[in-house]
């Protein structure tokens, strides 16, 4: 009997890229069978019920067989290996799980941005302190961030860990298109057009499948914030 | 030859419980033998030169042997197993994990009620912004996280997870005291008063290894936010 691969199904919300982008492009990159569920007719209803029973915190997550797992960096921490997008010794894969971690308080700190009192309420009702929250984040977080991962060495290879960075200078680029131009981060761009031009991705760029970033999601462009 | 363990090496900073306690919390309960690096002669400055030349990104990080890991969540999985403190199986420590990445997250929010608009800023330049967001906290975030890990069904065991758990129940216990009696949590309650009496953890915390609560760190107790 051929031993079929199971598929994977990503459970992520259907409007936005947010995180569940990140796992999408390891899926994508690899060409691995995958089912975007919520994206499928009643699809975040279906999402809602498979969370409730799994007593999952919030998307994205993965169910693979039998494993149901949350949280971005652990759904790339299982896949990597899986996928040939990260090494398969302990050292290197916690290495660069722990890169990935250090995105996520990234994207956390972005999202705040524009959302610094409360997610559950709108922007709109938190302008003047996301203005003053954006400025610190313009003159001091963006920058430590862009450094760390501009001087840092990373593996050869390609790892999931590249298309997260790819994914970080995309969103930035769109949220902060006049910040970014101020701050120097050559290899990260480098990168970023490294990734952009594998095969697998630039197809995916090109298709729906793709969700262009919008002001419902985690990278935001307001001017005003800019 | 007899095989000699090697000592662990935490890194963090001494004047504040933090990030750096969910380590120390699983190190002490093992009654495993480790050096608390920053709290001894030129501590921070050591810390400081050992996070430049290993290019970490903050606090706290753990090296043995020749293996250096950062990220408070990534310690533990590393940890956990070899502590005996998480099941030695890949689905049993993802799913442990999983679960700390979303404690990690629950403490980006506590830190963030007191510094909403920016953590260089002091809390005196943001307790305008600091008041909504508790207020906020208070009635959203605090009782959902609570929710969530009143009703999940831990294994059998003590985990590393019990630990932090147990971390969080005295955080918040210390900054938010009125909020908390509001908040049914009878679970976490006893998990906490099991975790409290373990032989090891209950000399650790009458010790002077255990560092106090207070207003440097990222669990504060301004009465205006509770």
């Amino acid at each position: 009997m051929r031993k079929t691969k199971r598929r994977y199904l990503l459970y992520y919300w259907p409007s936005i890229p947010g995180r569940g982008e990140f796992v999408r492009l390891a899926l994508e990159d690899a060409g691995a069978a995958y089912t975007d569920v919520a994206r499928g007719k009643n699809g975040v209803s279906t999402m809602m019920k498979v969370m409730e029973r799994r007593h999952l915190f919030a998307p994205p997550f993965l169910i693979h067989g039998k494993t149901a797992i949350a949280q971005t960096a652990n759904i790339l921490f299982y896949l990597g290996p899986r996928l040939g997008l990260a090494p398969q010794g302990e050292a290197g894969r916690l290495w660069l799980h722990q890169q990935q971690l250090t995105i996520a308080d990234w994207l956390v700190e972005v999202h705040d941005v524009h959302h610094p009192i409360g997610s559950g309420l709108y922007y709109e009702e938190q302008k003047r302190e996301a203005r003053r929250r954006a400025a610190d984040f313009r003159a001091s977080r963006l920058p430590k961030f862009l450094r760390y991962f501009e001087t840092l060495e990373r593996p050869r290879g390609i790892t999931y860990l590249d298309l997260s960075l790819f994914q970080m200078i995309e969103g930035l680029r769109y949220a902060f298109p006049r910040a970014m131009r101020k701050i120097r981060h050559r290899n990260l761009e480098a990168l970023h057009d490294r990734v952009a031009a594998r095969p697998r991705l630039a197809a995916y760029l090109r298709s729906e499948r793709r969700i262009p970033f919008n002001e419902q999601g985690i990278f935001r462009h307001y001017p005003e914030l800019d």
